[in-house]
């Protein structure tokens, strides 16, 4: 049976999350904070420590979430991620109620899909992603490991995600395209081409990238 | 009384469709396959032939939806829409449990809202048109029939959209604009004024168009 | 005990305000016109006079919401808060039951929170205000009063938007950024960095303004 839930990262994000797992009914044990943040409560969720509480609060919780925020770069929720693995956690996956999800999606584990979010039929989501509110994933869309979809960005369908990328918020992806792991995507952008791995994009692309 | 619902396309569209007839609890018969598929079940629903079956399935079936998606023309879907009503075909108007409409929304036959709508007051929808997933359409537009306003994108106040046009995802038309029939408008836009009639837009539109 | 509403305004935005209304199961007692308008029914409801009507009206109702559109410039929503105000008049808030609104929201009086709306946790929203159809407003947004969020635009998390400011319809505000007093953000724009009060903004903002 499944122990309250850990959160791992303080921030905005986790701010965010709880309103998520409060709607879901999701019991909370308490927040791992960041290596900079003082020990506080967070909305009323105790501290539980650092990172290098996490093997031993093993021994009373099975069951975690990142709640660190990913802009840009995947690596930090990367490496809790394998923190959390190899100490033999299970990450919980998440899912607003208040979100429209199509029962024929694969979401994997540690992969939260926050308020608002519409997801249609036949997606495939990988493990510790992101699907930030309001986001929109057409039929067909395959979204990788460590990804963040960010707030009110469109991706038509059959569009494909590679691992630890970033869809900044409020931007299109046509259909089809592919984006490149690790690739990052800038705000309010149309993407109409594929975008090669490790690519950084700050403006529209609207022809093939070479 | 109405049989099962015939669907005309066997396509992504077509994928993107089942999720909302189900969510809706509308029985499905199957479907009419494009010329170039192979006759497989999709999701569970058998193949029902190819066009020219469409004649013989009256005998059996009187309910139809026209389930081939419309990017940039609406060509297809209107041959398919003539070819079914001159069999004496009734056209099925769908909307999605999941979406947010005014009770002051008419909605023509054959028209699809999918999930995350939303319709304000005193809109118009014309026949055979697909209102695309988390798309905002609001008070007082008009929208003709054979459109597709495409996925997150956004009609303003008394927007009016001609017959055959396409709104491209994430686009943007600003309160109480026209947009001509046929026109094509392509994805991430921000159009802010009149767009002439058979006119394909590919980048924004921020000053009258002579 | 409250009376029914009465609306101030009878644009476009009045109807939309009254799908909202309805949805949520609130009466209405009638509607002020503005100047221009002949005094007709909207929607079935009574025309109630003209502004000079307002101080009067105080002996039958209490409460009032004001439904005159904001583009662009807050002054007549101001004005007749003013006078709504002075002659003791209580503004009603109003959050419409198809949005999903954090419990951790603080929304001030003569607010409207519109259809398929968005709000995140530790949102504080002033007086006067509309956050408008589909809108997103991430976690720890600050927005003032007599402030317009149009349909569709997007505010990233701890963005704060000064009091009288227009975000334009489709727009996206970046994370944590400033948008000044009484600025107006056109439609569909990138809004990347901090926007000066009372500026004017037509184009995608890309870099700090100085």
């Amino acid at each position: 049976m499944n122990s309250p839930l850990l959160l791992v990262g303080g921030g905005g994000h986790c701010i965010a999350t709880l309103d998520v797992l409060e709607s879901a009914g999701i019991s909370i044990a308490g927040i791992i904070h960041g290596p900079d943040q003082p020990l506080e409560y967070i909305c009323g969720y105790p501290p539980l420590g650092y990172d290098d509480n996490i093997p031993a609060l093993r021994g009373k919780y099975n069951l975690a979430l990142i709640t660190v925020g990913q802009i840009k770069t995947p690596t930090i929720r990367k490496r809790l991620y394998t923190l959390l693995k190899k100490n033999n956690y299970d990450l919980a996956t998440v899912i607003s109620p208040c979100s429209t999800i199509s029962q024929r999606t694969k979401v994997g584990e540690g992969t939260i899909i926050m308020h608002n979010v519409c997801i249609n039929r036949n997606v495939t989501i990988g493990d510790n992603s992101i699907i930030n509110t309001g986001s929109i994933v057409e039929h067909g869309c395959q979204i990788g490991n460590h990804c963040h979809i960010s707030i009110g960005s469109v991706l038509c369908g059959n569009v494909s995600i590679g691992d630890g990328a970033f869809i900044g918020a409020g931007s299109v992806c046509r259909e089809g395209i592919h984006i490149g792991e690790n690739a990052v995507i800038g705000c309010g952008l149309r993407i109409l081409f594929d975008i090669p791995p490790h690519k950084t994009i700050k403006s529209n692309v609207l022809s093939p990238l070479t």
